[in-house]
Order: structure tokens, then sequence, then C-alpha cells
């Protein structure tokens, strides 16, 4: 895929903090730089005061660790933004540096994690592993930010309705929106809007009109070709306007409409499109009024469109309340589906777009509608609730030594030492425990009691009994390789 | 520079939603995609329930409008997701667009600007015009928000602290992270964390050490070399540990304090960056405890280097009170400056970082306090307080006839019909006024009352009588080319 071909144009290695580089020398100065060293990835709390996160963001990582080397050009850019006592040879150095020295063990992409567990283990020479701080973090934290907003929205609207992104206009510049749309498929979403995503990355892409499209037009005029074969059987192009305008008719004296209200150029808007896209007439029916004249319009095109053998797909509403007018909206379905006999009217479905929140969603479930579908943006992508997830990089060992942290704030302390993470499953296969012990303990067995020390807890233990342990991470890059099918996930 | 190069890889002509497309099927298959249309770019609200915004983004819109074509394999993708019925030559179409016929003015770059004025007015073919919407808006709406928000945390600082921008971990992805730290640029903060900003923008990056740093060293033997040459005078190198060690006697008898509580580690950590670096010496003195640690840690490698004819920086605080913290270093610094002559200490700089809000800055101003600099990360690229800018793009008009977006939301309609907008000024050369008016009317006189209708308040009209009157907007892309001097902004 495009975007794979060149990941380094994505996370360059400069695209880091500053500090690094001045780390990074003075280690090299002092002779640290080859020193083994061990770096973990984690969370502090979870995000939207929630329960849980998704961790997302590893095949970036992988991408991004593959990739990783300095060019000329970086190298030279480095000379003059670090200080001039910058030994030359330090500049060698960097051009030679790759990840072939660094190894990454992982929980795997889209994961439902928690905080404080250590979800990533960075180790390798002291200077390299520093150095992919930042770009970790970057490629992280959006991500599973943006992944786990999907999964609460998802939870919120529950298994049954489709959910589409519709973010890229609203995230933070282009490679937000792709991330955004990326990760909220992973997290739970059907489908997006952004084309790029569908492109790059295989996610099924909807959408059909905006209401700038449905007010250029202002005149049944403006329709052409004015005409449609049928789908089966004559050959013959049917005059659809004309179609349409009878089946107009029928529905305002079917629902009592007032005919004069009704906007000709919604109707040509909606005609042209239906022309065009007969298998998938999906419009936005509320740029003028609903009830006055979008639904109207909508039904006369629709009832055309069968009346010539076409599946006429269903409707977008854009703004008010979407749970009562959706019933509204299905009512009016169901009266045109029974009295002109019209099954097709039964299945049509109902997209709600507007400004959907988590709360908006949850709110949804409460009340009656009749939404299929619903779309989200700008709460979605920006995660308005909380914008950014802390995931921190801290060093937990260097030449085979733990290191800690210690800060005022204990929860800013870090657990020093390199560790094995295990998830503890009960009798049924529930997950009810995530186990960090050190390294070089032995693994928890199933059956046997184990005691542990709850983290952020006082300092009092509790003892468990899994019934099943698994390694929470995978080893996913060693010596610069990325290991088998980790790419695909 | 290298971003410059390759703009389509930033925003592709695929980076936007699917019913672009759909739409301009529409008005292809009705033979009215070379409809002259225009579309207005705007903001409802100015974002953070504030008065003001700044626009921003120009520059990447420009080098996508320019950059804009469609590559066969963006056109095979298209193929691939279009309903069946979309005819092979509309995909002809698509190969040959690009934004010859397209003219953009614009608000420049950096521009104070208020709601509901029409920034952008982008004019050209219906349907190319269309599928400019949504890259444009993607480019548009974060640049400005971050922009402002930038601004926000400039005049809450005042103009004489310095801003350093640290967002890149907590950014909505790499490119998130490059357009925070180009856009707080312009929205006034003087320096970035982030490399690749200073390599693509020529922003000045800056940045010493994180406390994975400090932790990472644990005795004076990892200190390598152990010497340091004097600026000037005797070229032999100086046992500087030895100095150092002499110097935090001293300064612990100064303050009273323990030297049993001081960090080797950390000491070893500063002599280490001191000897790499020792003109640009300012580490993060908060990673065990700045008083009883960090502070000494510090003032004895500061002096020590001093001793030997060089200049130390400063120190960052990076947790914790920083008001407090700060006047305490402060007066540290001072007594130190006195008690042993040492007058580089009268001019080191205090830099506080630690999870900088608007609010919080504010509040900085408020208390007695030394912080010369202040970095900011999450709240500033994240803007927590509303992470998203509502621009929008709305159709004005068609074949020079004016359109209109109805809502029952009276916010929500459009105001019709392409438009001149003025900044009017009163006589002391401050700006009153944005006037927008249809672009066939003439334009205001200097000194001449006219009669305005205020947007969103009620009927009645006010009069005005501007000193002065000037354009707001520029041609900025005419034609399919970038106006002169315009990419220089």
């Amino acid at each position: 895929q495009a975007a794979e071909r060149e990941p380094s144009a994505r996370a360059p290695p400069l695209l880091t903090d500053l500090y690094q580089f001045t780390m990074a020398y003075a280690y090299w100065r002092a002779g640290r730089h080859q020193e083994p060293a061990v770096f973990e990835l984690f969370f502090r709390d979870n995000p939207f005061g929630g329960g849980f996160s998704l961790f997302a963001g590893l095949h970036d990582c992988l991408l991004f660790l593959r990739s990783f080397r300095f060019t000329d050009e970086d190298v030279e850019f480095l000379r003059s933004v670090l200080p001039p006592a910058t030994d030359p040879a330090f500049f060698q150095f960097l051009r030679g540096l790759d990840c072939s020295g660094v190894t990454l063990r992982s929980v795997p992409e889209g994961t439902v994690v928690f905080a404080r567990v250590p979800l990533m283990e960075v180790a390798g020479p002291l200077a390299v592993v520093q150095l992919l701080e930042t770009s970790l973090l970057c490629l992280v934290n959006y991500a599973s930010l943006v992944c786990s907003n999907a999964a609460r929205f998802r939870l919120a609207a529950g298994p049954r309705r489709k959910l589409l992104e519709m973010g890229l206009r609203r995230a933070q510049g282009p490679d937000g929106g792709l991330t955004a749309s990326r990760y909220t498929h992973i997290g739970g979403f059907d489908l997006t809007s952004n084309v790029q995503a569908g492109f790059l990355f295989g996610i099924p892409v909807a959408g059909t009109m905006a209401h700038s499209y449905v007010t250029s037009f202002t005149s049944l005029e403006e329709v052409w070709p004015q005409t449609l074969v049928a789908v089966s059987g004559d050959p013959d192009p049917v005059d659809i306007i004309s179609l349409t305008k009878g089946w107009l008719s029928r529905v305002c004296e079917l629902l009592g409409a007032e005919p004069g209200k009704i906007r000709e150029g919604e109707l040509a808007a909606f005609l042209s499109y239906a022309i065009s896209y007969p298998q998938n007439f999906l419009p936005v029916i509320d740029s003028y009024s609903v009830g006055c004249s979008g639904l109207l319009n909508f039904c006369a095109v629709a009832l055309a469109l069968c009346e010539l053998g076409y599946r006429p797909v269903g409707v977008r509403l854009d703004s008010g309340d979407l749970c009562r007018q959706s019933v509204d909206v299905r009512r009016v379905f169901r009266l045109c589906s029974e009295h002109f006999s019209i099954s097709a009217f039964d299945s049509l479905i109902i997209v709600g777009t507007n400004n959907i929140s988590e709360q908006s969603m949850a709110e949804l479930n409460k009340k009656e509608n009749q939404i299929d579908v619903v779309g989200v943006g700008t709460h979605l992508v920006t995660c308005t609730k909380q914008p950014s997830l802390g995931c921190v990089y801290k060093l937990v060992e260097v030449r085979g030594r733990p290191r800690m942290k210690i800060s005022e704030d204990p929860q800013k302390s870090t657990v020093p030492g390199r560790k094995s993470v295990y998830r503890l499953l009960d009798a049924d296969g529930h997950p009810f425990l995530d186990l960090a012990c050190l390294a070089v303990e032995s693994p928890p067995e199933a059956g046997v009691s184990l005691r542990c020390f709850p983290l952020g807890c006082d300092d009092s233990p509790v003892s468990v009994t899994p019934a099943q342990a698994t390694c929470l991470r995978q080893d996913v890059f060693t010596k610069g390789q990325v290991r088998r099918d980790r790419l695909t996930t």
C-alpha cells in the first residue's frame, strides 16, 4: 500500500524532541550509548474516566522502527541545531544508527488494557532506545485514545447499529484524520467517510451527499438527463420527472401535505442524484424542512425508482431531534409501504448525523428511535471528553540494573526492573487481573495461589488463584526485524 | 524544503469524504460540473469562548491546490468504491482534473479574524470546488484552532516570557504534531521541541534532558571523561569531578543542606551532560528533590563550569508548584552569586514545564514567580478547552445566482451571494468592524457614513463612519497558480 512504502515520510527520525539528541550525545560522549537499556511504555489513568483502554498504534510503531535511519540531510540539520561543542564523530555515529539492536515486546494491536500495566517494552542500546521515545509515544498516544473512544461509542450504541466515522475535517490535519479513521475502525466503527483511509487501509467507505449539493439546485430544469431506463423489461427510457411528479401528488395526498411548501430545487437535486445512482439513493433530507419538503421529495423519487425496479437505500437526517424525526420518518415509510404496496419501503435505512457525542449516543438508546446508522465526527476524532492520553516512556533498567524515578507524587514514581506481564483468567475464561512481575521471577501457574500487590493501593497483598495465565505481550520486533505476521493484524 | 516537495503526499486528493465524489459524479452526469460556483469558508463561533481567532493553514491550502491531481492509482481506487453504475467516462474526467479553473481569495495567514466573516472564497467549476471542501476544512480547522490557542497562551503569558511548544507526543499523530509546532509559532510561541518542525519550517528548537537521562546514572564512576579544559588559559584538562565536589561542599555549607540526601546519580548525570555541553548546561532538577538534591547538584556543577570560564544556562522545573519553587531557586542563585562573587548566576534562566494550561498560565502571572521560559504541551496542542474549530464551507453562488441554506436554527442559515469583506478602521487606525457586502456593491468610502446590519442580532441597522477601509482578503491563488510571494509568508 502507498503509505506503507514510505513510513519514514510519515514518522521520520527527526520527528522527536531535541532533548533526545542532546541526551544521546551525552551518553555517546560518556561511552554509555551501547549500554543495554530497557524502557516501558504505559499510561497512568484509563481515559475518559473509564475502566479500560484499547491499545493501538503498534502497526505504525513497527513501520517506524523498521525504517529508523538518519539521512545525510537529517544529520546536516542536526549539526546546525546541536551546540557547536558537539564532537563531529557523533554525527558519523548517528548516520550509522538503526534499530538492529532493538527488541520490542508489545501488547497486540486492539487489546483491552488497563492503567499502569507496561504495554510495550523497548530494549536496546541506551542511546537508540532513548531516541525512539517521542516518536513511539506520538504513534501510540492518539491511536490508543481514539480507538478507546470508538469502543466507548460502540458500547453506547449497542452491537446492532452501524457506526460511520466522518471526522476528517475536524481532525488535527490530514494525518490526524487518517489515524482517526484507521483506529476507530479497530475500535468498533463499521465505516468511514475518508476515502484515503479506504485506499490505504481497506476500511469500507460511505457517503452520498451534503446540503451544498441540495442547495445548488433551484429548478427541475437543471435535471439532466430527465429519463431513466427500468431495471428489466422495457428498454425505452422513462420520463422520471413526470413519474416522480405523479408520485409526489399521491404522497402529498396520503400525508395531507401542502404541495406549495415543497422545494423544487430539493426535488431536482434528489432526482438528479437518483438518475446518476438509482441503486444508491440516500439523500440528506433536512436542507429545508424534513416534514414539509425533504421527506415528501424523498418518498416521491424513491417510489418512482421502485416503480422502475430499483431499490432506494434510505435517508440521512443531519439536524434537530434525530430520535423524534426518525420515528416520524419511519412511520411515513410504513404508510407508503402499506398504502402503495411497495415492500422496499420496509427496509429503507435512516442515517443520523448531528454532532453526536458518547453521551448523546447513550441517550439515543434510551429513547424511541429508528436510526440504523449513526455518523460521528468531531466528538469521536477530537475525543472532546479527554483529548489526550498520557502515555509515558520510562527507563526501568540499565546494564541489568533496575532504575527508578522517584517523585513526591507517588503516582509518578516508576516501578523499576524488567518485567513479565500476565493476564490471569478465572475458571470461566474471563480475565480478572493483569499481573506484572520481574522477568526473572517464575511465571504464575494455573491452579496455584499467588500473592500480589495491587498497584496504587496500600501495601496489603491479595491472594489470587488463576485458572489460566497468558502472556499479555509478545515479541513483535527483534533485532531490527518485524516478527512474521505482525504487520498484517 | 522536504515537506514542500511532496505536498500531495500530505494531503492527497483522496483525503476527503466519499460524498464529494458521489456529488461530483451527479453534477457531471447532469452536465453541471463546469457551472461557475462560489463557496465560502468561515466559522460560526470564536473558539474557546473568546472574542477572536487567528486564521491559519493558508500555506498548506495553497500547496494542496497547486498539486491537486488524481493519479491512475487514485482513479482505480475510486472505480472500486463508487457504485457500479458510474459512467466510466467520469473517471477520465477525474484523471484530467486540476485547479486551473479555481480562484482563492483569502485572509492572510495569521490574521486576527472573527466569527461568521467569510475567510476564504473558493470560486471555480462546481464539481472541482465541491471536491476541495473536506481537504480545505481539514487544513484550516486545526491550524487556526491551535494558532488561536497559542495566541491565548501568549496573551496570558505576557510579552516578556519565552514560550516553548513541546506537545509532539500528545498530538494527533506525527502530522498533528508538526501542524501544532508550525502554527503555534505563528500564534506567538518562540521555540519548539520538535526537531522535524525546525527542519521543515525553520522554527528555533530547544531542549536539553529528560528525567530518564538523570535516572540512568547511579554513580560518579559512570562519568566519562572526567576532565574538562578551561575556556582560556591553561590547556591542561581539569579534574572536574573533584572541582565539583569542592563546590558542592561549599554550596551545602552556604545553604545549610544535608550532603547525605544528595543523589550521586543525579550529580553524575549533570556532570556528564556539562562535560558534553559546557556552554549549554540546563538540567532538569526535580528528578528526586529540588531542594535536597537537584538544586545543590546544579549549583555545584554550574559553579565549577564558571570557574573554568563557561556560562551555565539555567535549570528546568517539571513538577510541583512552579511559582514557589522558581522563587526559591532564584533566591539560591542570588545567594551563590553574592557569596561566591559569580555574576553568571544572576542571569541563569528558569524553565517551567508542568501540564500548563491557559488558566494556569494566567494564574502564574498573578503569583510571584521567577520563571523565564514556559514549556507547554498537552493543553496547547490538543486545545483541551475546545478541541475543534467548526469551520464550514458553504455554497453561496452558482452560475451567478445566490444560493442559501435555510435552517430551523437561524445560526445555521447561510448568507447568500458572492461578497467583498472590508475591515473598517477608526481615526486612530484601530479596526472596529468587519463589513461583508455583496461583491457588486460599491466599497465603503473613508469618512462616509454607511448603514450595516450586525449579523446574528436583530434587524436594526447601525450607522458607522470608517476613517479607512481595507480589503480583508486577497487573491492568493488564481487559475491554478499561487500568486507571487504567497508561499513565503
